[in-house]
């Protein structure tokens, strides 16, 4: 059962395949809250936020490149999860002027595990040498952060007095 | 099956139910990160933050004490995942070099999910009308806020170098 000590190269990957497994969960899950989105502007937030995420899913698959390893995911249950409340939360608030709160609070949580696992990966592709793998991903990092600002401008001002003058 | 719609107010009770259950599930794994960590730099991150997550439960009591409600758990899918995550990570890098690094890593996104998760419930509280609420919230995620950059620190110091070095 001897088996070689896992490294932090083995790490990168494994958190390359769940990031990757989870943009594209996400890739099927933003039309349905874009859908679902009462207010024009957080649907056009998830409409831009959707082709960000192709290019991210397409700048992950030339680090799998830049690794000579074809683009493989691996089941992330925390986005498994984060996207299943989401979902529950579009069935539980149909028709609510709070959906809309509802969806933008699941969209935040995504964001800030986007945030947390490429701050990782890119903390680890500098100490293993891969500064182009490091700026791949840091072009990711930024996007992410900015949806999560315009996420934040809007909670702040369009979507969430409008569920609570409803209350 | 009529069915008064959802609103903002149920949101906020439904999310602090979810924070609840994700802090409360956050005390017991903590003291398996601590153990399992070789850095005793991390070991006493994990133990300082240990003591402020019970702090962070007893504040969220507290505002359901605003609600007039008892404190109650829902389950939260997300935290779930992320710890799972995390244990498997601390099978599958034992005695390896980088297993720190993979404690940070999960770490990091349980963080991240707090400060999503704090944040949006301070927004809504502020809707809500619910000052004393926001602010027992604030302290938490500025607590967060200062954990993550702590733990930022240690991935850029000692920890990650080590998981390299050998490599």
């Amino acid at each position: 059962m001897a088996k070689q000590a896992k490294q932090l190269g083995d790490l990168f990957e494994d958190l390359l395949k769940d990031i990757f497994y989870a943009e594209k969960k996400i890739l099927t899950a933003l039309p349905k809250m874009a859908k679902a989105a009462h207010s024009p502007d957080l649907k056009a937030a998830f409409e831009k936020h959707e082709r960000e995420t192709e290019g991210q899913v397409g700048r992950l698959e030339k680090v799998f490149d830049l690794l000579d390893q074809s683009p493989k995911g691996k089941k992330c249950e925390a986005i498994e999860g984060l996207v299943k409340e989401g979902q529950e939360g579009i069935k539980e608030f149909k028709g609510s002027p709070a959906l809309d709160a509802a969806l933008l609070a699941t969209a935040q949580a995504v964001e800030h595990y986007e945030v947390a696992r490429y701050g990782t990966l890119i903390a680890w592709a500098n100490r293993l040498e891969m500064p182009q793998a490091a700026k791949l991903l840091q072009q990711t990092l930024d996007e992410e952060k900015k949806t999560d600002e315009a996420l934040t401008e809007l909670a702040e001002s369009a979507i969430n007095p409008e569920a609570q003058e409803a209350a």
